[in-house]
């Protein structure tokens, strides 16, 4: 038995239940606005920004000042290289959330992570992108994922907290079911 | 009438015409594979590169050094606010595409972009993350986009070009439909 200590892998695992807590006795205090703006910088290059966001029942103001994320496409794309494009954001967004997911779930169960990473693909076909096709899709036709853990755990247990992330995780989600998304042209 | 330059909005229209003839003579040309390592560095933190990807008929090697992306949690959800987080990233992701899309297809038009930006805003609700439901999805309940343009165009042409990159948008395509997502522990 691993014994949990109040800082396992990084995560505050006393913050980490008072939170579970506190939602069980009032689930309001899981509902989250997450909120980014973002403007185009030339060429394909844009800039996105995120400070606030509202959850946990209050606006968030932790971050004294805006993260910052850029976006470009290389030169076969039109671009300069300056930072990835949209859809490795995408797949960097997919590892970011199991990421977090895997070690956030360890810590609950006690079970101590050495190393965690992954090798993600997506394919695409740019077809309608460059409007040529509306056969084709214009996103991933698919995305495959291949991770490697190291933790004090037995294989099976492993194996259990990886489906168990899987079907929690926020963006796993966001690929894998629809999401409605209201785009609005103003000014 | 906007007189097409070789290069429009930082894109250049000449390179634009010529991938879209090669791509339709050779459609395979169209094909790309775009990959990404993601490693976890400590607590809610984690690092994606992305280099190398397949595309245009070959191996796309422009990128002389990886390309970085971070990924944390801000406090309330356990992190230290190093980076934005994953479901930020997703909103990035997004913005991203849409600029690209709207930047290159104003430029194939002979439209000319002054400026572009946008507000994204995502509802989420925490429960499922947290294993306290299973009837809350556990990514972004709806998604809201607003943009606005300044470009040398009357409004209607603005607004079907709108319409136009929202259906041809790779990440908004991901966001809006499923995609078949293989996950598989190793090692």
């Amino acid at each position: 038995m691993t014994t949990v200590s109040k800082h396992l892998n990084g995560i505050d695992v006393e913050q980490l239940k008072q939170t579970i807590g506190a939602i069980e006795e009032h689930p309001e205090l899981s509902r989250f606005t997450f909120r980014a703006k973002s403007a185009w910088t030339g060429g394909t290059r844009s800039r996105t920004t995120v400070q606030g966001f509202y959850g946990a029942g209050q606006e968030d103001d932790s971050r004294a000042r805006p993260l910052e994320m850029e976006g470009d496409e290389p030169p076969v794309l039109l671009g300069t290289n300056a930072a990835p494009n949209a859809v490795e954001a995408i797949l960097h967004a997919l590892a970011s959330c199991l990421s977090v997911g895997f070690v956030v779930n360890a810590a609950a169960r006690g079970i101590e992570v050495e190393s965690l990473d992954f090798d993600l693909e997506g394919e695409l076909d740019l077809q309608s992108f460059l409007g040529l096709s509306h056969d084709a899709r214009p996103g991933y036709a698919g995305i495959d994922v291949r991770y490697r853990v190291k933790a004090d755990a037995p294989r099976e247990q492993i194996e259990e907290l990886c489906s168990y992330v899987q079907r929690t995780s926020p963006v796993m989600d966001v690929l894998t079911n629809p999401v409605p998304v209201r785009v609005r042209l103003e000014g």
